[in-house]
């Protein structure tokens, strides 16, 4: 059985990618009718969700499709390990539970990014890569831990509107302050996808907030292959000079994963990685962009995020364009 | 950006409240088609709902639209406070919600009606006036402490087909006793909304039980304004007696407001304010109202509540035909 | 006011249930068209469901119609006892929810299936034999702790496409171990069904677990009329020995319904009912069945659930198609 999933950034050719954008532009603002009609498209949440949820629901209705939502709550814990004896508390196996919504959807988007031990366990995604194994229909990733294809492909579909070419321009992915430990997921799709693109990305963070070294090595290929660079620092200021995209967002220390107080105790020095008018002076005229939620104050100013620069609003619409141009290609 | 929100029976003028009324009386019954294909409405309840829920996604389905139904527990908390420094437990600033939201749906429909403080507080409907103040969509009020449009408005129009003309008509707006405390926004909007009528209003509760003083005196104004009256009354015997429409419904205290022990010590004396056979028999053959859910042998008796003059589930059945005709204003 | 509910396997006459059957048959695979347009079906349920959520939500689309889950969560607490004066915790009175929702859908389908007391109080499905006779619109039992006929109707489906005639075939429903107390909803079901179709049932458990006295009873008079036979025996061995379906699942013990830990103190040394490749190669060849979800590895190994013989995911599927063709006889 052929199928395709759509699980991270760095499954994408850049041929794909830039079909999946021009598909997207053209679907924005138009009426494609209902091309999508008698599919629908299973959602599961294991975290509250949005963007996500709402830009989905709406993506499939306006095609004329369907969304069922399956949120946590409605659901029994599942069980991801094989030949498991299952005789605690998961009622269900996961490959149980792909196999048979497999036989009722057309397509499952799954969002599942808690916290649920060590960097090495959750970077392996294992419930969506398990759903995405047994699922005989096309697996979404609506984030995890590790990736967020849609929230990136949306970003890129944001940049390409506001830059018209992406090749060489200056984007810089700024960590920010947050109270609560953060997934790396939407870091790390824009991070690889910018790259595909040939952007010349700048990633910026304190010491210890690191990203995964394989997704770091991997963007840095990709960004030499397409004509961009990358390349990491250490401080908002050489961050922010030049860059002409900031685009900031908190993540979580990888070290400290399954620490959170020693992750908060860490961050309690780090307040001052805000962004603020100043720093949005420092750079050439950058865009500002942020996937929300947005800490408002910590992360960034009110200044900012209300200001001319700010295109945060534009990168959360765009998540339905996207979505839209992502579900014609795997259902129609 | 020009847009009509749906917050108070307040803000309707008599001309707009009498159009509202002639289109659902229109609508009820028939198929309209498919006014309203394409459209998406965005629901928030952050308390349980039964028949707003489900008569506003029946209205958005037989006229060809969507609901997106977010409950409060798929959403995390959000930050009404302008200017805030977001390092508490909010995730996400209203203003952020509603501006992204509004992206995406059509219109927005928001429950609120949780006691969060004192009356002064809670009066202000601060989540949903925050809603109203950054969507660029239509905000709908779906329930909040001080007011509940909707339900009024079924209300009216359940007065109108039980009693044709409503100006002169005597309808009694009565505190009945209740374990929780409750709302105040029924009761409210529907004082507003009858005096508009220009029906003979008398507002009886147990002594402590006051409504908003600003809300009495625009009702006293407005049924001056009509032709008709209001006054208040403290006692069953005289409130029943004459009346054509005896309203029942428990509300809170709002002195207490922020004191539920205290309410509820109060209410201990007042279990007489129970509607029973023998004060619908001194009232002059009145229909007997509640917009449900109903503490049954507490605030009324089986014996009324399922009586011949009962018409508390066409109340119900009416929230359908108005929301449909409140939508097709807002929407089409 | 007529109407037609489907709360129990019981209550179909064979002819009712041979025609349920085709229709289902005819419908698989089909695109009927939009027969359900502008119909909606209301679910509540008091669990968790994945399967009966999504595969009612799925027929209710394809076939035109809409579906509104209302999950516990988003309600309140609702009062089921007849002139209860509800100055407890209910906030509403199953009567006035069933007459409210009969105003705004088409038909109702109500899981209740928890644990609530002693048998001999759940055995009487109060909540959704209150819906049944309050509501105005057809309920269907999406499964109690005593029914679960939508399951068993797709259960029937299935044993007829692999074994094509029913009558006189061999079908063993063998109770398996499980860590948590079961419904009887599914068992008492397919037995009555099985049964009807005069197929030869044996119901194989430990002692202790005996199914309901009156649905045996019934079972074996509804076998006796339509050819087929039943027996209970109280071994693995005899159970599965000629064998054409082994149905396996999970349920609860009566007689300490409300006692969990004297339950699981029973269940300590049944652990060995599990089935297993030794016990599938004792059978004539059987197909495996389950309703699912299922504890792999306690209640049957994986080899034998993901082996050919098994048919888990075929009964899954069927749940879609039979319940299409109810909502089509119901609602059409």
């Amino acid at each position: 059985m052929s199928k395709r999933d759509f699980l991270s950034t760095a499954d994408l050719t850049r041929k794909e990618l830039d079909d999946l954008l021009d598909l997207a532009a053209r679907v924005k603002g138009k009426r494609p009718g209902q091309v999508l009609a008698g599919k629908v498209l299973g959602l599961l949440f294991f975290q509250p969700s949005l963007r996500t949820r709402v830009s989905f629901e709406v993506a499939m209705v306006q095609l004329g499709g369907h969304c069922i939502d399956l949120s946590s709550d409605d659901l029994y814990e599942l069980e991801p390990q094989e030949q498991a004896v299952m005789d605690g508390r998961a009622e269900e196996h996961v490959k149980d539970a792909a196999r048979t919504l497999s036989r009722y959807v057309d397509a499952l988007g799954i969002r599942s990014a808690a916290r649920t031990g060590t960097w090495e366990r959750d970077r392996q995604e294992l419930l969506v890569r398990n759903y995405a194994k047994y699922a005989s229909v096309p697996v979404i990733n609506l984030e995890t831990s590790f990736e967020h294809p849609c929230q990136a492909i949306a970003d890129v579909l944001t940049m390409r509107e506001n830059l018209v070419t992406l090749k060489g321009r200056r984007l810089t992915l700024l960590w920010c302050n947050h109270p609560e430990p953060k997934s790396l997921g939407p870091t790390h799709s824009i991070l690889q996808a910018a790259a595909m693109m040939g952007m010349q990305v700048t990633l910026a963070h304190p010491l210890g907030f690191e990203v995964d070294p394989q997704v770091l090595e991997r963007s840095r290929a990709l960004a030499g292959e397409h004509g961009g660079g990358l390349r990491v620092v250490n401080d908002m200021e050489t961050a922010a000079h030049g860059a002409e995209v900031l685009y900031a967002r908190s993540w979580g220390c990888t070290k400290y994963w399954d620490d959170a107080e020693r992750e908060a105790m860490v961050k309690r020095s780090l307040q001052g990685w805000r962004v603020d008018e100043a720093l949005m002076a420092s750079t050439n005229n950058a865009f500002l962009m942020h996937p929300l939620p947005v800490r408002r104050n910590v992360a960034a100013t009110d200044a900012v995020l209300d200001g001319e620069h700010s295109v945060i609003y534009d990168q959360a619409a765009n998540r339905t364009h996207v979505q839209k141009a992502l579900l014609m290609q795997l259902l129609k």
